[in-house]
């Protein structure tokens, strides 16, 4: 596939590399290099972190954690010819770990430092090391799956115009306000401190200017960002919208395999690697086809399974309130239910969530007009475990037993 | 597979036959009939309206509905030895139109009669039929579609103890209470008018009691109910929770097709049919495998695509107002975006709606933990449309026209 | 789906219903109905052998039946338009279990009455019984299986036209005139006993012509015919060339489900039933397409797995013979290696070359130019078993005994 | 992944790197590593040929190309502990084109040296050069298409030991004894000419006895060997018959991407490449498990279409002779079809030929006992095709020509 038209070393301080990356979202971030319609090219990425985690047993990296340097970003690669109201079309032609990195890893956040999507029942850090054996994943502090690889950029996005940054930073300080205290915040506004905006030296005006404006990393939003797709595997195409000239495309995030939802926050098997791209215009294609948020078509080579046991969530909560026709809160409590049965074969708490974060299940909203719950589903495909996983009439027939597999009682 | 254990006549009045229906949950609605684990038996439903829908091209029947005697359930099937605590085991072994009533129909419900998933956007009621041709529905209200057949029970659930019931009814009169005169309601209270319940006589003081304490049977809930879970068709297995001795299995609202979410409310393709079960009991199963929840194996037989496109939403509405992690937001915008991309190729806006409510689209929950926006995703397979609908460079190159298709341009 | 278009009863004998059936392919067999293209209509279908077959545990039915007056086919049914060098579309919209016969039967034949695959490693005949339940069918003979079905005609044709049907006269003629006393057979010549041609009349000169000239229905040939295949099951499309001006449709031979090959020669779940066909026609397909053979779309609602087990062949044959590029010989050797291996988990021979048969599994040319071996794979899926069949480091963990499941050793 | 353990240059001479290369089968080889159970590698392969083919427009290499040194292996590689009766289970973890030569070919060989398939219809070399991007490949010399890949190695085998190369050795010599001077030969016979044997240096009388008794690599036999089979592509589990003490595991003939059957004998897309392993032994597995040939579990990465094109051929030749029960005549007839159905979209004959044996077409055996026709199907994924390649009523709306697309008449 050549030589990396952008290349990062995983095992070098990001300070060393800080002029192909960028952790901030702003029109004015400079490209790093330009391409052209119908190219295919290679870039690397660091991990989210740029590093920040360990290849060891103690989470102690993710409870402290420095937020305000993440997510570190290859880009932004200007497209040449690209104009606002085009769409982007970027073939994902094919990704994988870096060479310097075989491995990564899974972090429960802290509820002090952000949390998950459970934090609520798991407070505390935690983190778990996966090891790659080709397109699968096992890990030492997961015992008894297998998972295979649909590898994704967690990121792929391009730059907002100064308008639509605008729009974002309004209505998220509009929530921001209703809570402000509020742990975990509600919503990140910009924040100077660590932005890295690639070949912009900091301490200069221009920097200055938009470090104060640019905004985080963190959310998906119209230019397509932080999504978290795992199905934006090699083989699929994503169409994006452009904002700017040149529309600025940034990759990163890079994850070996990913749940929906992510629900572990740092739920994906993080990594460092490398993804190789093509890239297309549809001119006017916004108007053409009236889309104004980015969309994609899978691809041919995802993982598929053909057996899943499926939890199933509705929009009461833990202390058994009642909302209305509410997804977020259905598909924690079918998360929780399926925490709930992997613990009856013996898994502990946190290594269920850190499954439920890492494999690729499925979160699929299944019943959303019947008033008041609303229904979501959990789909775990069976085959990613190593034993028997379903239910039978006499209850689990084997279960992990610190860190190994046994027949129960 | 012989006759029905119990028979019912889309032709005839519901009056006629309402000793098998049910349409409230009530742990004393005496059981139709008993079964024993291991059983297979087939019985009959009427469509969830019991037959207020005409087989023609005006909406007035679904604009003026009366929802209060909804839904037309058949049961309650007591299972032998079943006991509170024990899973029952339902397998949805086969499933079709009742012979009397070979077509179906899709609904888009009036705000002012409780509307749907979008209906800010479509205030209006709208109606489509649609004729089965064996695995395959098409509709002369809809253009350039062909569904292939996914069907399930809208409603499968077991009858809640008295206890349990008392929880839902508390939980959801709480909700109501924050805004008992919105329209559309947040909740539905018990409703005695129009109940129905078995072989029990309207009138007599056990009925009078049993009318004003049952849940109405629109949410899922604990026991199962109206998931509306496309999934659970035929060849897939269903663990539902028993709460009741004998558990009571309802079974009814039967569809042919719907999208996840069944987005216009009467959003699957409704029919009346038969259903074919095999009941089985895990004895004490909800504690030997920690669940509360009703949960299922899917089925080896779902049709499966391979080509879709994805539409995307995050969790600011319309108007621009940022959520924090809403779903419900999320995934609204992106049916939005569907609607939107489908008037590209020609559709009316109520039939890209009523597209979205009746095929086999997927809803996902692709991000849910980075804050502020939460990501959901809308999968829609491109394989039932008779035409290309994939984006290309030149815009639409067909469309459908009053009905019909055509070149675009 | 309305009253069907031709009624057979299964439980009546064949001599009462032949104004309707046809056993032999000719032009000249008179059509029993027409339908025009676009159409939908049902027609039903005796199982191929007229009812010879009982539900009883005794294999006397196979080992002595006379094979002459089979299949009994529904047809022919006339197409409004048709003529030579159209291509005949026909979607398979939907088929079922006959009504009044809701059970199959899978047959070995015995070698000196035609055989089967493995006719030389299993020389008697051998019979097994099935029970539908719904989408799924097991039989009380081989235990710890339930396979999903994959319904089908095994039979679909159009009429040959005189020419034709003389040159696969002279070209079967040729072949049996190698070795005339075979036992089974090379191939089967016209056979006037036991003929069945619809309306027309024994004993009358047309019929005894028609008698004469007449191919047997056992192979499958340019008009489509006895092609076996699993996959033309409801969903499917298929393109079937025109020969007669009408086309001359006719269908029969039901399955339940059946194996790539049909190894034991009546090797599918062998059914009476109900099929519910989709008429339209391609004018001068043939030429437009250039085909001369039919061709056909899959199902998107075929039975879909994940997990198989694949055994392989090649073409050197059981005494260490090596044949040049013979998928025959390599596709005996794969299923011999499966029987072999079922074996390991307590099925009998018999058993085992019965769940090869009947089950969905597929038969695949892997290598074809490798001399002098061709390499055969047979998928077997896993998911059908009951209990772990995928080799462990220990040797089989659970074996059948005696139709129960049990753990070995 | 690790520095590989045996490291080869595609774009250096075969003869600077012989030592850790072979092109027979012999228990004598001596194996260049060793390697224990439970051992994740990564070794590298040269293409089959060693490089013999440039990335040009000329079929001249294809046409004159020496076979003897073919096919150039890396191996053999022992497994600690393994013995004669062991299984050895091969997980192949990924695989991919070798970072020095970024492309592949497909080649069709002449009549006059060896052929392929269809030789009969196409006797002339032809050559086609594909680009990968990344998990894509295109051909500037077959336009329309984009093949997803399905990257595997042709060729995995153990040494047999003495005992089976001697069978083998005389069943192939009785073989060729049949027709000696066959156009193209019924089998290869033993060949020292141009023997690379790992370590063992020519001219050595170890060399030299080997060289004469060793059997060539061409077809796949009991120790796996060539059986190009796609679907032992990465995620796959292949069980191996272990004949030596070690194993001595062979690997090589990397392919991209191959249809069921390679039909143009160089049909896949042929590549240089590395393999990731992983290797583990069944103790007495042979035994256990009553096999005697190897065995493997497809990847749940496997790319997967649901819209496929089925084109049929039963055992009748070209000249219209009978054949008995002959799926290479079927499978022949089938694969002719889909060359025919092709010329009609625009396609010359080596385009579709080529197509056929690139892309992941499967070649199933679909009815083997309804004497005397064997019916053999070539399964075409139409999602391979950039533009609508399904039958229309109306012929063929798009057309290659000159290698760009254009609409049809």
């Amino acid at each position: 596939m050549g030589r990396p038209l952008i290349e990062v070393d995983p095992t070098r301080p990001v300070e060393e590399q800080r002029e192909v990356l960028q952790n901030r979202w702003h029109p004015d971030i400079p490209a790093v290099v330009e391409v052209r319609p119908g190219d295919t090219f290679v870039v690397e990425c660091l991990d989210w972190t740029g590093g920040q985690v360990r290849n060891d047993d103690d989470a102690s990296d993710i409870r402290d954690m420095d937020l305000t340097p993440n997510h570190h970003l290859t880009g932004p690669i200007a497209v040449r010819g690209a104009e606002p109201g085009d769409i982007l079309v970027v073939d994902i032609l094919d990704l994988g770990p870096h060479p310097k990195m075989p491995w990564g890893y899974t972090g429960i956040f802290a509820r002090s430092n952000g949390g998950g999507f459970l934090t609520d029942h798991f407070p505390e850090a935690h983190k778990a090391i996966w090891d790659f054996h080709g397109v699968y994943a096992t890990s030492r502090h997961v015992p008894g799956v297998k998972i295979p690889a649909i590898p994704h950029p967690g990121i792929l996005g391009t730059a907002p115009s100064h308008q639509l940054l605008q729009r974002w930073n309004e209505r998220e300080r509009k929530l921001i306000a209703r809570d402000p205290n509020r742990v975990p915040p509600l919503a990140l506004p910009p924040e100077p401190r660590n932005a890295i905006l690639g070949s912009l030296r900091p301490g200069t005006p221009e920097f200055d200017r938009i470090a104060r404006e640019a905004a985080r990393t963190i959310p998906p939003r119209e230019n397509g960002g932080n999504r978290d797709i795992k199905n934006l595997t090699r083989g699929a195409r994503a169409y994006l919208p452009v904002y700017v000239p040149g529309a600025k495309l940034t990759v990163g995030d890079l994850h070996f395999t990913q749940g929906d939802g992510e629900i572990t926050f740092c739920g994906a098997i993080e990594m460092a690697g490398w993804i190789e791209l093509h890239v297309d215009l549809i001119k006017d294609g916004m108007n053409k086809y009236g889309i104004r948020h980015p969309m994609f078509e899978p691809s041919p080579i995802e993982p598929r399974f053909s057996r899943y046991l499926v939890f199933e969530g509705y929009s009461v909560d833990e202390e058994g309130e009642q909302y209305y026709l509410d997804p977020h809160v259905a598909y924690r409590r079918a998360c929780l239910e399926a925490v709930q049965y992997l613990k009856g074969f013996g898994y502990t708490g946190e290594e269920a969530y850190t499954i439920l974060g890492a494999a690729p299940v499925e979160g699929r909203i299944s019943a959303i007009v019947d008033i008041p719950n609303a229904c979501c589903t959990l789909w775990l495909p069976t085959e990613i475990f190593e034993f028997d996983i379903r239910p039978g009439t006499q209850g689990p027939v084997a279960r992990v037993q610190g860190g190994r597999l046994a027949r129960a009682r």
